[in-house]
């Protein structure tokens, strides 16, 4: 865990010198940072970054707030941790899933299935977006600028350039498909809380919600 | 304004004790009320109802706390003001616009329009609704439980009724119908300055947005 040495050796040295707290565990214990991660996204979800004190996210873990001083410095170096070693990798993990070259439609599945995958192996995800990003004022949307507004951007440029060679449906805006492709994945994770009580809808799984995002992107409503 | 006289009426004797404050209008100010409620709204879409105290919509408003207590009451009867004369409202707009009868494409259509002039007539819903909706403890989550459900509710009844008879795509569920409708519409309206910003996308007027989300749901997205 050659990150997490990093992290403990550049810790405030005052940090160091104040008095060890009752959970502190006997090394670098490399198996309690991803948990204090985890608590720290836990707590961002639930009430927003700028909400959550390292007090919030030490109740949370279970851990003083001295000990998650000790492996991650302040409130922001703590929101920083939880970006580079979280949050980042996440779009990474969508980047390389998703699909920018062929048709619209192996555009589209790919992009269905990316989402779908990235939901499953990130829970927290979605609601973090909502907050963070699609709420006004969200604490990471410097970072949709940076890292995520290229994905949109190239697949827009393949949904116009499809849409030249009449390849995809000229009534659609190539750059307005991409935000009914999140509107379609996205929301509906986030959402899922919302609607699985409504409908109760306790029964769609992941494999229903992409039979029928699939079915209305390729033949909209149609009859049967 | 039979209710500004009664909210007057019955504000704590208290206030009518305090000193009187030097934006307290001479009467009860009938085109002052609809202000302070924008200025509530604006507030609550900037950092959400419960982070918003009386003193912040006071500053929004240009006038004194004491001014809104008169008003209003509290913070908490502020709110309920907000959701009586503004929120309930836009939530009985849409209902009597939506269109509940007809085949699967006209309902869908009537929903994308509905959708459009309520976000026209009521800009600061999109954002509301995902701060205090789609986010995790939304404050107007008990809204949504009692009086909007019905709604998406109706509509999925009508759309499987008609799947029923052969009229909308075998291959869709009629509840994620409703949820990929809501995708479709208000969550764009929600992201457009996210997209606005990511796209360049200033050209897009809600008559384009319209006619893309027509042709997606129409015809998927098809070749030409």
């Amino acid at each position: 865990m050659p990150m997490a040495t990093i992290r403990s050796n550049s810790r405030p040295a005052s940090a160091a010198r104040k008095r060890r707290a009752p959970g502190r565990p006997p090394a670098n214990g490399p198996e309690l940072r991803p948990r204090l991660l985890d608590a720290a996204l836990a707590c961002y979800v639930r009430v927003g970054i700028a909400a959550t004190s390292l007090r919030a996210i030490a109740r949370e873990a279970g851990v003083t707030p001295a000990l998650l001083h000790y492996y991650f410095g302040d409130a922001s170096q703590l929101r920083q941790a939880v970006v580079d070693e979280r949050v980042l990798p996440a779009i990474a993990t969508l980047r390389a899933r998703l699909v920018f070259d062929g048709a619209p439609a192996e555009i589209a599945t790919g992009f269905v299935d990316a989402v779908a995958e990235l939901v499953a192996s990130h829970p927290w995800l979605p609601a973090l977006w909502v907050r963070e990003i699609l709420c006004e004022g969200g604490g990471l949307r410097d970072l949709l600028r940076q890292f995520v507004s290229p994905l949109p951007q190239a697949l827009a440029a393949r949904f116009a350039q499809a849409q030249r060679q009449g390849a995809l449906n000229a009534a659609l805006d190539p750059r307005l498909l991409v935000v009914s492709l999140i509107g379609l994945t996205l929301f509906p994770a986030a959402g899922a809380p919302l609607w699985r009580e409504t409908f109760r809808a306790g029964d769609v799984d992941a494999a229903a919600l992409r039979a029928h995002t699939l079915a209305l992107l390729g033949g909209g409503l149609g009859g049967t």
